[in-house]
């Protein structure tokens, strides 16, 4: 880490790993292969090509996907998801699609499913403020819908699902844009996965979508070839001038989970360690710092948390940024406190954040009352 | 310019301002502001909010542009463009669209309008090859017609337009994709002009999209946020979360060509001289190089040219590859060969080319028949 820099913890876009910063920064010159810009190097050569079959044989080695599915790398983000899915899926089907409403970000998918025909919230945890996920015993779906969508991490509230929800019989779809890549992942039990890039593997600009080739046969004749996967699929991700630096940065990081970190177990190990280590002191302040998920369902990706007062909160943001510690405001729509804790941040600078968590609390435990 | 590096002539991505380069080059490790990569810096922080506004500003200001207009930056390039245009402006409307197909990008437009409704192609240049674009008064627009729809340059075929064309009485909307900012322009007569990035302006994975008020009042109710420029204008290009980097590139070019170059007629002169040299040297050559378009039409941005084989076309890209000039070969739908001199060629690389050039014909005359 460059003794310059901030340590970011931000909620996405996220932090990158150093090596991939460092060989991104001298791509912006001179990319080796090339001796151009990597800004500057056309979509439709040779080396990019190489580019996007290298990217999608890492994404597919590191899940152990042999055969039958496609990688996508499209604009547009998670939210041009939220439509594409059930444009694709849903449009003039009778048997409504089920969702699972477990926080912000899986709820925003539903009003766009909505657009395209019916949709069933199989659970719904807004009544119970989005502090707990269902458990699979909740879930009653039924074997003739067409498929069902969840997101297995919410950023927002700090929750990821530690199983796998829904009947193997009924297609799944998951937004993994939080935390893919992130862990192991038993991908061929998905229809389609789709992740946005900012928080574990890239730049905001480019989502990666993995589905099933028989996704791809059902795509409806009369769809914009950009929100057509069969078109974007044939193209092989070149339908349209893609965000070929956005794509090349997912590329350095694959390189980087597969060289330098090893496995997607490996990556899980390490989560695990850092999340552990912000979990336990939050849970040995005796209150001071108060977590916002069940613990059962606290994600591995994203800390919620929150102190007594708004205004300790805000005196704690003004701390930690003049200790040189970003991006550990809540997400807007709840407030509070989030440390994102991407595949990028190293236990070392988990390390240096809960050691100012210590100092703050010990600085500050007479604010908290009870 | 670097010297190790090659020089891009490429028809896009293409090359950007070798001071743009540097800048990014250190923002990817710090940028300067914040203290973080510009890469991992959140969409929702005040410094991307004064990013978009000193950019919107910066394009206005270089348009002279007062009032009346909002300028969006949105994801999915040109072709999201050919779709959005007429789902907000021809669904559901009975009297048709115009559009003029003066080359491959103007023509792929089309189709994506036919699909929301009637189309009147009211020039078509196919028949001719696309070699020449139609005079004033060659356009018979109907006064009542919803909109006319062009391309003021055609990267493909070297064809840009030297007159506004259309009534001002139709709103008028133009695909600037290959020459925005690199000519004055009278923006005012526009109702809506859309330039992916790639070419003069940024890298590829972000597209500006200028358009009256007036345009974002009619927008149907019944779009996705992200195809809906009303919902896109209200969230100030942050619908959701959007491609930072390259609208942070767009920033950097535009503060390059307010401070280096200082307006778009001092941009103009550079590119007038730069084409001037190359077409020169066609002409020059007594047929050995073989412009594409008619010569009244020719375009400043991208000299389509021909040699007399295919066999000496190919000699002369590996030549040029040699000599480190890049990105030289013509569009894959029509072969030959193509210099693009996007507002980032310096003079210097194109009388490097020109030279190269001279030096081709002058080693090669004897393989030219006739």
């Amino acid at each position: 880490m460059n003794p310059r820099n901030a340590l970011n913890f931000s909620g996405g876009p996220g932090a990158l790993p150093e090596t991939v910063l460092q060989q991104l920064s001298e791509a912006l010159i001179r990319e080796p292969v090339t001796g151009l810009s990597v800004l500057g190097i056309s979509h439709r050569s040779k080396w990019f090509a190489e580019v996007v079959d290298e990217l999608e044989a890492n994404i597919l080695g590191l899940l152990g996907i042999q055969r039958g599915y496609q990688v996508l790398f499209l604009q547009g983000g998670a939210t041009q998801q939220f439509s594409m899915i059930p444009m694709t899926l849903l449009r003039g089907v009778s048997a409504p699609a089920e969702y699972l409403q477990t926080g912000y970000w899986s709820q925003k998918a539903i009003p766009e499913a909505r657009r395209e025909g019916p949709v069933r919230v199989l659970w719904n945890g807004q009544p119970e403020q989005y502090q707990r996920l269902p458990q699979a015993y909740e879930l009653a779906s039924a074997p003739d819908a067409p498929y069902l969508h969840y997101a297995s991490n919410e950023t927002v509230e700090g929750m990821q699902f530690q199983y796998v929800p829904g009947l193997d019989s009924v297609p799944r779809i998951c937004d993994m844009s939080s935390d893919f890549l992130s862990r192991p992942c038993p991908a061929e039990r998905y229809a389609l996965i789709y992740a946005h890039a900012q928080k574990n593997i890239g730049p905001a600009g480019v989502t990666v979508v993995l589905l099933r080739d028989e996704i791809i046969e059902r795509v409806p004749d009369n769809l914009p070839g950009f929100l057509d996967y069969r078109a974007q699929a044939n193209a092989r991700s070149n339908f349209n001038t893609p965000p070929v630096f956005a794509i090349y940065t997912m590329l350095l990081v694959t390189r980087w989970l597969k060289q330098d970190i090893g496995s997607l177990s490996a990556m899980d190990q390490i989560n695990q360690q850092k999340a552990q280590r912000v979990y336990a002191q939050l849970d040995a302040s005796n209150g001071f710092y108060r977590g916002r998920a069940r613990r059962e369902d606290r994600s591995l990706m994203n800390v919620s948390f929150n102190l007594a007062t708004p205004e300790l909160e805000q005196q704690f943001l003004r701390s930690a940024e003049a200790a040189g510690l970003s991006g550990l405001g809540g997400h807007r729509s709840v407030g509070g406190l989030r440390a994102s804790l991407y595949n990028a941040v190293t236990l070392a600078a988990v390390d240096t954040l809960v050691s100012f968590m210590a100092d703050f609390a010990h600085q500050h435990r007479h604010a908290a009352p009870g």
